[in-house]
């Protein structure tokens, strides 16, 4: 007889499979091409390996990429909202939550419950380990707009002090990190490739 | 003074962009649309999280994550082996060494000897993790393939017994998964999208 949790797992193994369909805003590095969640997700647990040393605190790495791989998941419903979207808020809102229980709902019980868990602790930011993941949702935006001349600031018009007020976001998980931002984001506009 | 490690990784995190545009390939599911190597490696480690308790022996599991997502990092100089390319042989080649040691070479030093000796130990297959990563490997495309209704299987008239003796390798991580993949590959028999 067959395992009716290993079902369930497939399942849901399917059905996250639509994320790589969900485009983003910004482009590949040194690009014209819209990245997908899929790629993003990969990226950010890439960096987060590379980059968790610079923690100002110690952190659950292991925690921190599965906040990273899973948070987008709810767009697969929800849609992908960009965060210089002025008219939708991008904070956690029912429409996430909603899909959040339908997609990871689809897991056996117990584990469902923990990847709730694990994204509710990720979209709140207050622990550690939010915060480094969302430092890492921030910088890789901010590499790839600086590799394609400005990218979505430009595309949109979005100002300098927009820019910073997002991506002080970095700051909570790594001075080292966010110095490293402040310089990229100051040589933007020594560029001209975000406006003051 | 900005932190030369610092750079290193930046750099690096650049260079790996790259494998978003290697196509493998087997198609997204219930698709015709080819995968690419990022989206690739984050299904793999989404799968581990999900899977990792179907391990016959205990596993870490942060070990497993890091080796599926950065065991096609190579392909960026390498390109993509078809695994069921009977010109060119799957294994560790002298070409991935050496596109192993450029790439992750750009990190500094003890990192780069960290990740040269996961992807190492992955593409050996030897230690409870690898075994674990390498049957994620071969799950995906196995799962995609019957819901492509044979896949790559039917598009290159790869055969029962050469399916059955790539897949065999999940065997080695779980009785559980491998019962479920034979179940997969007799029904593929039955329903006429696998040849015998």
């Amino acid at each position: 007889m067959m395992d009716e949790d290993l079902l369930k797992q497939i399942e849901f193994i399917k059905e996250i499979d639509k994320i790589k369909y969900i485009q983003r805003r910004t482009k590949l590095f040194n690009s014209d091409r819209n990245e997908n969640d899929a790629e993003h997700s990969w990226h950010l647990a890439m960096m987060a390996i590379v980059l968790s040393k610079h923690s100002d605190v110690k952190i659950d790495l292991l925690k921190v990429i599965k906040m990273v791989l899973i948070h987008d998941i709810v767009e697969i419903d929800a849609g992908d909202t960009f965060i210089y979207d002025q008219n939708k808020d991008h904070e956690n809102t029912e429409e996430e939550l909603k899909a959040a229980k339908r997609i990871f709902g689809i897991l056996p019980e117990k584990q469902a419950a923990e990847f709730i868990e694990i994204w509710t602790e990720f979209e709140d930011g207050l622990s550690n380990e939010a915060k480094f993941a969302k430092s890492m949702d921030r910088l890789e935006p901010l590499l790839q707009n600086t590799s394609n001349k400005g990218g979505t600031w430009k595309e949109y018009g979005v100002k300098y002090q927009t820019v910073c007020n997002k991506k002080k976001v970095i700051e909570n998980a790594s001075t080292k990190l966010w110095d490293y931002a402040k310089t990229l984001i100051e040589n933007s506009v020594r560029k001209g490739i975000l406006k003051k």
